[in-house]
């Protein structure tokens, strides 16, 4: 992952608060990379307990490798997932979620739930929308 | 916006459950809409109240007219959004989110709230990555 550093610091001026709605706030690419397709998804599936890589790659059906693991990378960096390497022969990795990422993972497992509940609706809606 | 049929339809058959780990799943789409870059935004924005199209443009910032206007019809096509025209001289045109779009909305509240409040937490955890 190339380094990406945030357009206003808030742990140099504790002062400062957050504002998503601002264009240059930090929080705005946190959002898209626990928001995005595959972040989304691994986050909530780290909701269940931890996970190896392969394991995940499993659960979170279509993911790439490749997209699996940049998605993970970027997770830790932001502090959602640690990455726990268990000195066993051979090594074994897992991934948990953080105390953040774990709040993070309840927030959007509420809004997958929503989303599924309501599937029959938004078809719905989407039939009639295409009709106009 | 072009169509996107749904892989599998939840209306014809209510058996079926959602379930957005699988590929096919016609969550999984609008879980992108809403959780998009600019449709986590507008969906937060509108919690606050009726919004016209160009006073949203401002709220949300940095977001250009034209993808305001197709996330906008993404996200009243997914039934998230009403779009009201009012019968004035000239007619005014306001958005005001559905009833489906509110709790959507408030979950991605929650999930902008806890981001904002640790973005601190977030730096320091993304400075802590980069010195590894």
């Amino acid at each position: 992952m190339t380094a990406r550093p945030p357009e206003q610091s808030f742990t140099d001026d504790p002062t400062l608060e957050a504002d998503v709605f601002a264009r240059n706030c930090a929080s705005r690419p946190v959002l898209q990379d626990v928001a995005s397709r595959w972040g989304v998804l691994a986050l909530a599936a780290l909701r269940e307990g931890p996970y190896r890589f392969s394991a995940l790659r499993r659960r979170v059906d279509g993911i790439s490798e490749r997209m699996l693991s940049q998605t993970l990378q970027t997770l830790e960096r932001d502090g959602m997932v640690n990455r726990e390497v268990q000195q066993s022969i051979p090594p074994v990795v897992e991934y948990t979620l953080t105390d953040l990422g774990a709040q993070v993972a309840d927030q959007l497992f509420g809004l997958i739930d929503i989303l599924e509940s309501n599937i029959a609706k938004i078809e719905a809606a989407q039939a009639a929308y295409h009709r106009q």
